[in-house]
């Protein structure tokens, strides 16, 4: 168990037998999270097409903002006036705000980082902006984010080790400086470890941040372009260095198989915007695997997308009803979409938390797999 | 009272004594409707951006669909094989569905229209079909729309007295062959009076279909760019020709201020897609006038749009995120706006309700014109 100003933050409830996965909660500002949990993603504020009801009738338990969007728009002092982040979009639960690292690398134009900060162009307006670890920490805190993250240097897949080294070096500096400029004790403040695909420098940067003492630790840099194996490599690599008691995040991962691999090897939290986005395309996720919703072979199948699945959508609607609303591009169905694939991966980890504590996450993991490659 | 097959099916229930309004209750297949009553367009099987939940706790009682979005996507053979309408989009209160005519008349293509019924080419797709008295019966048969409406001639706003004239001889003769061709006696059949802007045409055309014993009278070819006193003058002409024991139903109209002087002289069902496209634009409606949410005074405005309003978007959420959401072009705002703009068209025509059965009908009259007429 881990704990903040002497209070319960993070505690590990059981471990499987047969694997890395365990059962554990978060104690946060807005309620307790049961882990291995996903979370999904309200870039703007909003889970896109989706209320704070859907998501909790989807079974979220807690969602991330995007510290980058909101600080460009509407503005973390207005959020901050008008109550902070959760009243603002009427969500009560805990939210988890990324430190804009990610966005500023692959969003934001002509980005110039230096240590100072990284100074870029807005992608709404292009007017110029600088973040700086300091001021992530002074947006976060004004959002009252129950878990902030920290200012971090993103590499692209194929970095040189140079260009890792630098990267992670200066992550670590910064993680300094947010823990430093940290004023509201009250939220948690994990640390970012990077170091691209060198498992050597991914155990040294998870170490420079172990010994800063954060609330939890997060592994970033993956996901974005190398090979499966070689992320589940990485993390195989970097996981055993993170000691029990703290919660350990994967930034932005990702399938449903990505989500049940990397709980195997002990991961506590994600996120991805995958079931969101593929919803608005159309695209599903169900047990038994994708359905691409605008197929014909769906214009006369009255059955739900998942007939075991208990979500709104699938306790309502028929696949060729949702394949008339995605074709007619009625606003319904982005709704009625996502709904179901939120509901998918909440799901999908409460079915991994429940062999977690039955000890057969194995048995599940072959059964989840068997399940997938199933064609309906 | 009106009775088909022997069964009621609209009562009026009590007149104000200070005005042509009165209550009424509609008795359908799908249960019954107090009346006056607005009912929103659901015109792809979809009131846009919101769910059948969303409507009933908006209040709505009942909604409209459009036979000739239907007929094109996804087809009317399809709905009905897959059980009818209401299972089809998960509807289970009554549904109208209006005939096609007006649409062929505003967005169908290369419209060509003989007395055997219209041909035009799909504004999907550019495929050529042909719409007929009897195909148009069938369709909403199919549909199981519990209000099915006939096939009419609607002319453009400034049409010539012969054009009034042969379009209202064509959409009475249109209008006995609905009547030979419904086979599905559940369901009600009204006929559209026509008759251009000419009061003596008006009453003709009354006088033909009243003739004809149809289940309720719908007044056509209103609202369609015509000014506002020369649309109440007309049917301040029409309307006292309809014997009591029908439902009155004014197509396509309007805004809160036309419901209400409409309401006063005895109109009973409306249907438009102002409250939900004003909705998707950012134009609400309140009982103290309109609201445009992108304006910038509403940036850092707390307070939820109307403060009387019970909506579950007035309940939830500020002007200010509504506002963010708008600037972000989140999709979640399109449902939470059609939300509050469906509740306050629904609220109205609860209110006149309760002033009718008050007896109260001018004084609400006076009231609501002198609230909506303050800005906040």
């Amino acid at each position: 168990m881990s704990t903040r100003s002497g209070l319960p933050f993070f505690q590990e409830l059981c471990r499987a037998s047969d694997s890395g996965a365990r059962r554990g909660r978060l104690l946060l500002a807005h309620g307790s999270v049961e882990t291995p949990c996903f979370m999904p993603v309200g870039t703007q504020a909003s889970v896109k097409a989706l209320s704070p009801d859907d998501l909790l009738s989807c079974g979220a338990q807690i969602i991330l903002g995007n510290t980058y969007h909101l600080y460009l728009r509407p503005g973390h002092e207005l959020i901050g006036e008008l109550g902070g982040l959760h009243k603002f979009m009427g969500w009560n639960g805990p939210i988890l705000t990324d430190s804009g690292g990610f966005q500023i690398y692959s969003l934001a134009q002509m980005c110039r980082i230096q240590e100072e900060g990284a100074e870029f162009r807005s992608h709404i307006d292009g007017s110029l902006h600088r973040l700086t670890p300091e001021l992530v920490v002074e947006i976060q805190e004004a959002l009252g984010s129950d878990i902030m993250m920290p200012l971090d240097v993103c590499i692209p897949y194929g970095a040189s080790y140079d260009e890792a080294v630098n990267a992670l070096e200066r992550t670590t500096r910064w993680a300094i400086r947010c823990k430093n400029a940290q004023k509201r004790r009250e939220l948690a403040l994990f640390a970012i470890i990077q170091g691209g695909m060198f498992p050597e420098l991914r155990r040294r940067s998870a170490q420079e941040l172990l010994a800063l003492g954060m609330d939890g630790y997060a592994i970033g840099g993956l996901s974005v372009g190398e090979p499966k194996d070689v992320m589940l490599q990485i993390l195989g690599e970097v996981r055993p260095v993170i000691p029990r008691c703290y919660p350990v995040y994967l930034m932005g991962v990702g399938t449903p198989e990505d989500l049940v691999d990397a709980v195997d090897l002990g991961v506590d939290m994600f996120d991805c915007v995958m079931p969101t986005r593929n919803a608005r395309n159309g695209k599903i996720f169900t047990s038994f695997g994708h359905i691409v919703i605008k197929n014909a072979q769906y214009a006369g199948d009255n059955r739900p997308i998942d007939e075991e699945c208990q979500c709104y959508t699938c306790r309502n609607f028929s696949r060729a009803y949702l394949r008339h609303l995605f074709m007619a591009n009625e606003l319904l169905v982005y709704r009625l979409l996502s709904i179901h694939n939120i509901y998918y991966y909440q799901s999908l980890m409460k079915s991994m938390r429940d062999a977690i504590e039955a000890d057969e996450f194995q048995s599940f993991k072959g059964k989840f797999y068997e399940k997938r490659s199933v064609k309906q």
